[in-house]
């Protein structure tokens, strides 16, 4: 699919624990920052948007992990966004090991945008994601 | 419930990200720490399994993520475990502020166990998890 | 001493290494929980001073890495203030072990306060530190 | 110099503290980054190296922070090395900010290689490393 953004990793030691893999939280890290320079890439800066009182939130993940990164990987995250409902927005994210390309994490993350304490419709964000 | 396991906690403002509250992938390291030590509370050591040649490893998470924890904020984990399928256990996690009990996080952790690089029936985990 | 604040700690599972040993950077992360605890403990709240236009930002630190800790070890960390210069604070931060008192780290951290992006003296945070 | 190791990084946003500034901590997590990629080029691998049994660990930093980072910052990370006596290598590191070249962090890094629980002088690491 056109629409889907890739941004490219490679694993850093600090990274791993014990078992010598990728630590579980360390992937929300990677599929955060591919989901801002996604935004970014649709002209829509996370950091901006919340100087001007827009704060995108997460308000649910649903994550498989399927195999683990280790040491060295190199790898890629694909991300493309949805319309769940009026107010909420999927991220549909997988990390694939480049070498093999095997599908590490398959996730969905949803998420809302907050104005003023209230959950809004961000039309102007949905514009510029092609999902109005 | 007699069988939940409660862990208490304070956020340290590292874990702020800039609009002032925890970042999301921060509650995993959380919500990890708390198994952990639910684990330890059963006589079952993460790092002595890992040694021993037993890994759990998390294989899904399911995560509604309902307020947002602040800077000095109190909290407590509750953990019980359940039995999903015969190689599946579910952690079932809530993250609960302690100054109003408001729900934080709700959070189902599937996870299964890796002997020899092959998912196996971790009987006695199961045993001192009270799940045979 | 008497000016001396301590703060116990737990060592978590996901701030370990692939050598089974905290990982360097996730002293840091002690260290500063514990500086802002120490300043809360003098009625000073880093979030509130960064709200007011006073930044305090660490200008050098000089860690000396003694031994290791390692999974489920308790420690506490120990903190107090000298003034270095008038616009220099120093935070003494010794990282010490319960169970043999053995010394972990040894830290010496400057400090500065910057308002309206410039170095100044923070009078009536000196006061408060009990360094005027 | 022809010695000296570039590394290019970007600053992701989850690394940001709520200044809206890299935190402190997450500077030693990008040296030690640099560090490791810097022994790879050499030949080194520090994954294997601890399986071999041969631990590289940080017995002292000294940390110089210049200026801070900001969302969206790319930078890289420069990396030589030199001895400091029988048993220490210094790891010397700058941070530079790519857009301007604009020093954030000067560091030195001293290092130790243990053995069988003991400090060794690692001649074989040190050939690599051009230091006999």
């Amino acid at each position: 699919m056109d629409n889907i953004f890739k941004l490219e990793f490679t694993v850093r030691d600090y990274e791993l624990d014990l078992q010598g893999i990728v630590n579980n939280a360390v992937y929300q890290n990677y599929l955060e920052h591919a989901r801002h320079e996604f935004l970014k890439s649709k002209g829509l800066d996370f950091n901006q948007l919340h100087i001007d009182g827009y704060d995108a939130v997460v308000i649910r993940s649903e994550v498989d992990y399927k195999k683990s990164l280790k040491s060295g990987d190199t790898f890629f995250v694909e991300t493309y966004a949805s319309r769940e409902s009026r107010l909420k927005i999927i991220f549909h994210q997988k990390i694939i090991r480049t070498s093999d390309q095997a599908l590490i994490i398959d996730a969905k993350i949803f998420a809302a945008c907050i104005h003023n304490n209230r959950p809004i419709e961000p039309i102007f964000i949905l514009e510029k994601l092609g999902l109005v």
